[in-house]
């Protein structure tokens, strides 16, 4: 009897065992079961799947892309351009390692081309009209890739055909103020200049002098700027070294605004309304042309007149003089003209975006844009495609694990391969015009990779500053490259660093405040959060304004992998760095954007503004506590929506309260945006990121309106400043009601 | 044995059933249970909630509210304004039937008012100098009302002060072909014209003048346009009918623009830049006084000159003749001129909007805007307090259920009382200005309800196209006053309606095109979804133009109790109607927003501009293929977003899933603003709905820009309208990129 109890009690265990069980597992919930798609919303960033790729990303790969990038020239619309339109597209369209699509998007954009058939002329000319010098028209070959036929002439795209000839003056760097300065001593009317790059944007140095009465302006860049003073191409200068040879030409696009030129805030489709060619602004009014230091030298130095002040001289083995105007006296040029022949002439052409998606899983509403340009002025090995070969790299293996359904990112991420960047920034701000109200409804950020490496000694970041703690995460984990168990953060902050009232020592990020890139559209216009990455100098080691071959016909693989990053690491580093911070962006569930970050540069700006402006506003009876009050409240905001996520247990919250801060975190740059702010500068909306004149590190629109009316002292001038702040204090304030708490 | 067999597999079932319920109930399935947010965040529209809340629309409280409302002229930033302000404030902070949380927001505005101590003369002055006739200062009592001493006088706001003095002319409405056709006949130098209401704007009967010499402005109210003819005060105008008497004057804002005028794109606060008052523009040049047709009779009947033309003609029994300029040789005013002495004088002055909100519980960064101005010209009991009554019995319903706990809407509400509408919309035009992008990026739709009731004939909406089916549903749920089981949709069918293509035969939804209430700021300036609801005439009993009292002193508790609302039972349905588009758009899972039906308009409209424009266009190379393949891009856009959301089960999708479809239906009119696509028309920048002068039911901007260039045929005319129709393809373009999948 016991014995049957026994059994009776342990068999009736076992039943009850097995009604828990099927209770338990084998009957669903119905009302009260969780929905699948509970686990997967509340999902943020894999770790070890970063690991993965960081592990997969290969400099051999990167190395190989250059190589097919750079087989030939690819200027914008050409032959080379359409090959590497193949080439993206095969490589995204690629079964095993592409993207879920890819495809390309036309324009019809504005370009500017010296003439094959009648190249750009520099002569010097003797009163008798004989020519006594000719510029070189084109760059030595050193290497059979200066001989590709389709190696452009330099020039100056966008300067206008024509004839100029006249006595040549020398003018620096072209600024205003160095126009102003020769007028003093130099009758300017009828001459030709002769400017140095830097200092002054391209086309500036021709729409600079053309007031005073110059007709024609040269440029050339000085062994002083670009090569530490190096000349000789025997020894010194590439192939021996990263330096410019004598005869290397930056070219460049000379215009002051971005985009298509004549389709300002539309996107130049084939019927889009042009303005006619004769409204454009911002190009140079009068023929310019760049030459190289070698022409240079043979002209500046046979200049008359009196010596040119010491910051005006570089690096030539003579006296950089004003010129009389003209060569002097004893020069075999003594009265000869400088003449200028300048063919070149503007053409529609269509020019390809190339664009390639993948779909995100739980928020595809959502974009994280990863771009750079594809187009060149000749091979481009560096300027862009360092950039490019990174990109397909970063989309090689993130395609892979895609295909293989290892992953899908959170959130959509949209790569752009732009057109025609190098004439303005064309391919991306014709994008953004086109879908501007999509990209600014939904775009997380915008990771802007162009030149990947100008030089293998640090990382260098600029964007804005919420996004500073998210390159921060992402360089701690990457090897920097040739150097053993040193992080890319670690050996950065070396090299930039700053001291943040809240973080400590931590490295500089810096600002995106100019055009330099296809970032521009995305900041200054849509008000994206962007970042601009690339590896870069020891600031100790040169003084080059930027990579010597830079926009000559010396960008080339020979040269990329010789001098700038043999082995290729830091592209490695690079495209291990830009993808950590794009998975991160496009998987967490709170998104990595951090406001107060923000509040610590508004801060710093105000600290900036009150101490150059305050008192003299004052006397103006103009007041500045509304943006002082703006910056405050900017700051508590910051810090209270800082609190809320802190106590919040978001992977336990409804995914509407996550997705309800996302919003607020994403869009807090498009409070920023004010059409309105900037009415002379183009697609320039911004008020904390606009591009300014002033060189003051504070709120653009505030340093330019206060230097116009200290300089003009009229009272309309003052009420532009008093006008200026009242909009930038709403701005901050509109941000700041964005971050508090949502009603 | 049998039976102990049978007892154990009794027992035994028992015991498994037991286990089984152990496990399914007695056990929490730890990772797999649904989180208690599940079911909320899914929740949408309760109907009988819906039922409940129309069932306690009383239209006794809307009465007492009105009574309350109207005891004192309530002109903005007077002390009967704050009055209500206070009034306001004490409902909405009711602990039994507020709102969660209510307050007041400020702006310093520039208003204009007429001098108490030295009151606006119109009179008639013989060439000696001697007064011959004045006109009322005041209009005649004939309830206590008028006798209040805070019953402004008439007067035209943002009229210059001056005193002008000429030879009185009759220029009809005071279009511009008014006067130009008057100036055909008569030299028009000097002279002070008299005016009819209607036709053109306020400001405009004086902007159109000045040109041509015309010094001074009177503007009177034609019996023909307001009263059906009749005149008489002894037994046909109020206070024995609707109609307006001899005395009454209707006063306004003489503005063109609207928001504060110093302070045009910012918040009007203390500190914020003002522009000189000098650079105003889109107000008067000279003086205006409007005055009652009792003196209008006088001046008009005395006119010497031509006969004016048959449509020039009003209800007077005499010929309106041109003036000579001035009075006809047998009058006793011959050789006399007209004086008018204006003392209107600018003050900055403090105006309050008063603000509440309801939390939403589940989307609270969603708004849904409730809004309609609190400020009157006298007691306002038509125009504003018949819509304040009826938003302050929702708030009370509403309130009521939320303080009991019986309701949170899924979204949040903001209900806005306004000030000084009046003087140009000003309260909410710097209520969107203040939180610009707070607003525009999380407002679902904003309802106006200002004049509820202007007759009791039928309902009478305007609104985005989208919007047309909530009010639809809503309209059908409400039994339509004074009729027995007749809705107030199957009641507004017979008075307006169209054959919609989709839906056939259908009431006809106005558009929003112009800026005649508060949704001029979210329509035009946000893009915000809107719609703005009333109660209206019969328009075969009566032509007048709007009711009779409008603006004058018999816009009274009295007068709206009698004439236009007896029983306030139009009140109430307006009240039930509005409240139930509300809960609507405030509870819906998925926002009740039709983006098909915009389809049909803008195809509509496309339509129009084929038939009018496509053959000229055609002859200046200019191709409408861009915008018609936009309007057929957005209707299949639209198509297919209607397919995803009528093939998803959206209750049992993730709530991203939903929320992305929302915020595609939320953001669609967005995608149509442009700030650059209107620069002359202040804070017009919606491509669809903007104003226009040209008058045909098509894209405004195409239209204005074609009329301009058809008339001056100048090819930069031609150039606009090719410009214009680029920006408005990439508009409807980029509305379609953001409905399409989004990625």
């Amino acid at each position: 009897m016991i014995k049957q109890l026994l059994i009776g009690i342990v068999c009736s265990a076992a039943v009850l065992t097995l009604g828990i069980l099927i209770g338990h597992f084998g009957i669903n919930k119905s009302s009260n079961s969780a929905p699948s798609w509970v686990k997967d919303v509340m999902k943020g960033v894999d770790e070890s799947l970063i690991e993965k790729f960081l592990s997969e990303v290969d400099n051999i790969q990167i190395q190989e892309n250059l190589m097919v990038l750079t087989k030939v020239p690819h200027m914008a619309t050409t032959a080379g351009d359409e090959q590497t339109v193949q080439f993206m597209l095969k490589r995204w369209q690629d079964p095993e390692t592409g993207l879920d699509q890819a495809w390309r998007e036309e324009y019809m954009v504005y370009l500017s081309f010296p003439d094959p058939e009648n190249p750009n002329k520099v002569t010097v000319v003797s009163p008798s009209d004989t020519v006594q010098y000719t510029a070189r028209e084109k760059e030595k070959s050193y290497t059979s890739d200066q001989d590709d036929p389709e190696v452009v002439q330099p020039y100056a795209a966008y300067s206008p055909a024509g004839h100029p000839k006249g006595k040549l003056v020398y003018a620096n760097q072209g600024k205003p103020s160095d126009y102003q300065l020769l007028n003093n001593t130099v009758d300017l009317r009828g001459t030709i200049a002769i400017t140095r790059y830097g200092g002054a944007g391209r086309a500036d140095k021709a729409i600079n002098g053309a007031p005073y009465g110059v007709i024609g302006v040269l440029v050339y860049t000085d062994p002083l700027d670009i090569n530490d003073g190096r000349m000789s191409d025997t020894n010194e200068t590439y192939p021996h070294s990263w330096y410019l040879p004598p005869s290397g030409v930056e070219r460049g696009s000379f215009n002051t605004h971005y985009g298509d030129l004549l389709t300002p805030y539309l996107a130049a489709k084939d019927e889009t309304y042009r303005i006619p060619a004769k409204d454009i602004t911002g190009i140079p009014p009068i023929p310019i042309q760049p030459i190289g230091f070698e022409d240079a030298y043979k002209l500046i130095c046979e200049l008359g007149g009196e010596a040119a002040p010491n910051l005006w001289q570089g690096s030539f083995n003579c006296t950089y003089n004003f010129g009389g105007p003209g060569f002097k006296q004893t020069s075999t040029f003594n009265n000869s003209d400088v003449k200028l022949d300048i063919f070149n002439h503007e053409k529609l052409k269509n020019s390809s975006n190339v664009m390639g998606v993948i779909r995100g899983s739980v928020e595809p509403d959502r974009y994280v844009i990863y771009g750079n340009h594809r187009d060149s002025w000749v091979h481009g090995a560096i300027d862009p495609s360092s950039g490019t070969s990174v990109m397909l790299e970063l989309t090689r293996v993130l395609g892979r694990m895609v295909k293989q359904g290892k992953w899908r990112p959170r959130r959509s991420i949209i790569f752009g391969s732009w057109g025609a960047e190098e004439f303005g920034l064309i391919g991306s701000a014709e994008y953004t015009e086109q879908y501007f109200t999509k990209l600014s409804e939904r775009t997380v950020a915008y990771i802007n990779v162009d030149i990947a490496v100008f030089a293998n000694a640090t990382l260098r970041a600029s964007g804005m500053p919420s996004l500073q703690n998210v390159i921060f995460k992402s360089s701690k984990q990457v090897d920097a490259p040739g150097l053993d168990s040193t992080s890319v953060y670690d050996n950065w902050i070396q090299y930039a660093n700053r001291t943040s009232p809240t973080h400590g020592l931590i490295p500089k990020v810096g600002y995106l405040s100019g055009a330099g890139s296809d970032y521009a559209a995305f900041v200054h216009y849509l008000g994206i959060t962007s970042i601009d990455i690339s590896y870069t100098y020891d600031r100790s080691k040169t003084n080059a304004r930027i990579y010597p071959a830079y926009h000559t016909a010396y960008d080339t693989f020979d040269y990329a992998s010789k001098y700038i990053d043999p082995g290729f690491v830091s592209h490695q580093a690079i495209a291990r760095t830009a993808g950590s911070v794009l998975i991160r962006l496009a998987d967490s569930l709170l998104l990595p954007l951090n406001c107060s970050d923000y509040a610590e540069t508004l801060e710093d700006y105000l600290n900036t503004a009150v101490t150059l402006y305050q008192l003299q506003l004052q006397n103006k009876q103009i007041s500045m506590e509304p943006l002082k009050r703006a910056v405050a409240n900017f700051r508590s905001a910051a810090t209270h929506l800082d609190q809320v996520v802190r106590t919040s247990d978001l992977a336990n919250e409804t995914p509407l309260k996550v997705r309800r801060i996302n919003d607020q975190l994403m869009l807090l740059d498009r409070a920023f945006l004010d059409p309105l702010a900037f009415p002379d500068k183009y697609a320039f909306r911004h008020v904390i990121w606009a591009s300014s004149s002033a060189g003051k590190p504070t709120f653009p629109g505030l340093a330019d309106a206060y230097a116009n009316a200290e300089s003009s002292e009229e009272s309309s001038a003052w009420n532009k400043v008093h006008y200026h702040l009242s909009v930038l204090s709403q701005a901050i304030e509109g941000a700041a009601h964005t971050l508090v708490d949502v009603i």
